[in-house]
């Protein structure tokens, strides 16, 4: 009898969970399990922040796939996915074809740019480790710079975040602290140098508790970012942005570093491969599955997952795509086994904590409301628990937050 | 009796040297000294090739001017020297004016581009501090930009040094060992830098033994350095250089970083206030007065002293420049105290040693060829050397070189 092929696409918080999920629920001789993702490592999407701004090392950020999956059981080929052939049940990758009978895709996100004139050329973003190393080195070499000519231009030293949500507000909370050590390394005046926000939303962290968005808000600005509130980015160029509330006529706001830290969408392959979506995201059913394929699953950021106490899709995070990836994990090994008796997924929402850098973060965990220091503590209490849940205390020992206190 | 007040310009290797061996030789109640520096701290320009390749930090290259000057005796005046008025014994400082009754110009040299079209623009150079750390972030930045393009430019890690002169010669010493470091941080393949040395010269290192110099050359392109000698740059553009043998057609060479390291010459305002010069440099008497001006030594860079051996000037050299001003010192201490009898300058040169990075070399020292590791050994007792001289064991505990096997 032919061992039937499980092929996961994306080695994210989702695809890596669901292998290592499912390396341990199915024996060796159950399934020929195989993974693919571009890089040969995992990388923490949840800390590019901290690599963007420079106050983490890019390589305490990423950590190599073999190192966690047992290779008597998942095999992993390192290769980029172009398109799903649904119908042949079949995956092009870039350099090669491969057959399946299930398949997980769990290929993450991607930036929306919404069509902003201008982003997709001159904005920076944080979306992997090559595009995050490449923001720390852009915004060190503009200080760099700065000393080097005559006539001293201070925008060079001015950065725009574009967006206040987490990721926007998370990698604000990093440049703080990292702008009076560039400072010092470069010989720039520490007031020459302006951090600014632009959120076309009326309010930063929409969602969050009220309390502790004013919290954050304050803390950011004692520490130098200027908040533009309701504000959108019109244009993006070489030179900075235009930016205008409401009908205003645009203005332009100079800067050398633009980042656009707004807007996640669903992976383009999903369109490419003749899905139907919203921004590239699948509505899955309850067991994960895409309707009308019994073998096919969307997990993480390019699966819609409805809340059905708000009637609002959860939003796109790590924890969901683990617990996704878990689910997923078990629903694949009882179609093996031939049940049908597939779990349904329902999220468990520990806590949700916003980093505001290494020593301060607001958060709200089992339902309990936290700032400063105690927030700070269990952001890193979430980092290592992703590690943990993947690859053990040996990643956590390798991997983990440790500077506690 | 009012005081002679004796003003030195430039706090480099010739002008440090002067005050520091004149706060030994004068008394407080002597003269009035003062010293004026464009930068707060003293850079050790012959180690500026370490920190432009990233292998040594800038803050080692560098220490703070009032670390070594005796302030009861030196007064230090941070501001950019402008103009010399010579007849009215007054310096025009960017920010105020100040008479003296006895100057030292110890200015420094400039980079000379010989009016090669976009060099100045677009190349990148080794002159001080602030080009040093701009060209470290440059190649940097280079390397993690290369994986975030989808069409890979392998020129962007194409790395061009114009010149083959000392400063060259020492900067690809460390380039070669610095970029498998570089393509190990930002996961890039070694294969694809390309490192290229142009030299118009009709070889490496002119003036060197050329038993050395075809070490250094072996050595150098077994790291991976082509070597195109005999070869002048005749523009450079933001996307590379144009090249060409004798009357060839000139041909492109693309690259992402061009590094002008050829070509000193003295200090524009040497010519800016009148004095007769040759690119910049001033033909001094042996005491190291300016023909017709008692009261005015030149040293340094900007100094022109005939090797009366072969009739041809000294090189403007580190070691050089600390012997002028220590001879500088005394000349001035014998002037106000009246007398007449000045030392004539007679360079020592107890040998030279070239760099190939951390752990490679070539040189002669009192007459003796050497290579490898002992060569090493004295380049790094010859930077020792020049800070012992400066600063005294102080100085060298605090910013030697130790790490020398």
């Amino acid at each position: 009898m032919r061992k039937p092929k499980i092929v996961i696409l994306g080695a994210g918080y989702g695809g890596l969970m669901t292998a290592v999920s499912l390396q341990k629920l199915v024996g060796q001789n159950e399934a020929d399990i195989v993974l693919v993702n571009k890089n040969d490592y995992h990388y923490e999407t949840t800390w590019l922040h901290e690599a963007s701004a420079g106050t983490l090392h890019h390589d305490r950020v990423r950590y190599e796939i073999r190192d966690v999956i047992d290779r008597n059981k998942v095999e992993f080929v390192q290769d980029t996915a172009v398109q799903v052939n649904k119908e042949e049940k079949k995956v092009i990758l870039e350099k090669s074809e491969i057959n399946y009978d299930y398949l997980v895709i769990a290929l993450g996100g991607e930036s929306e740019t919404f069509g902003i004139k201008g982003l997709k050329e001159y904005a920076f973003g944080i979306s992997n480790v090559n595009s995050s190393r490449q923001l720390r080195e852009h915004i060190e070499y503009q200080f760099a710079t700065y000393n080097m000519e005559e006539d001293k231009k201070d925008e060079r030293l001015s950065i725009v975040v574009g967006g206040a949500g987490f990721t926007g507000i998370e990698f604000l909370g990093e440049l703080t602290n990292r702008v009076p050590e560039l400072c010092h390394e470069y010989d720039v005046d520490f007031h020459k140098v302006k951090i600014i926000c632009v959120e076309a939303a009326p309010t930063v962290l929409p969602g969050f508790d009220p309390e502790l968005v004013n919290y954050a808000v304050s803390q950011l600005e004692r520490k130098g970012v200027e908040f533009l509130i309701g504000t959108a980015i019109k244009e993006c160029t070489p030179e900075g942005i235009f930016v205008a509330k409401g009908e205003d006529e645009p203005r332009e706001i100079k800067a050398g570093t633009v980042v656009w830290a707004a807007g996640v969408r669903g992976n383009s392959i999903i369109e490419k491969s003749g899905f139907e979506a919203m921004r590239g995201r699948v509505k899955v059913e309850k067991d994960l599955r895409v309707p009308g394929f019994d073998n096919l699953f969307i997990i993480g950021d390019s699966s819609l997952f409805i809340n059905e106490e708000i009637n609002r899709p959860y939003p796109p995070t790590a924890q969901i795509a683990m617990q996704q990836g878990q689910t997923c994990a078990k629903n694949i090994a009882a179609l093996i086994r031939n049940k049908t008796d597939l779990d349904q997924f329902k999220p468990d929402i520990k806590g949700t904590v916003c980093s505001l850098g290494e020593d301060d973060a607001i958060g709200v965990v089992y339902g309990k409301k936290l700032t400063g220091a105690k927030a700070a503590f269990m952001k890193k209490v979430v980092d290592n628990r992703s590690l943990f849940m993947i690859g053990g205390v040996p990643l956590v020992l390798k991997k983990g937050k440790f500077n506690i206190f």
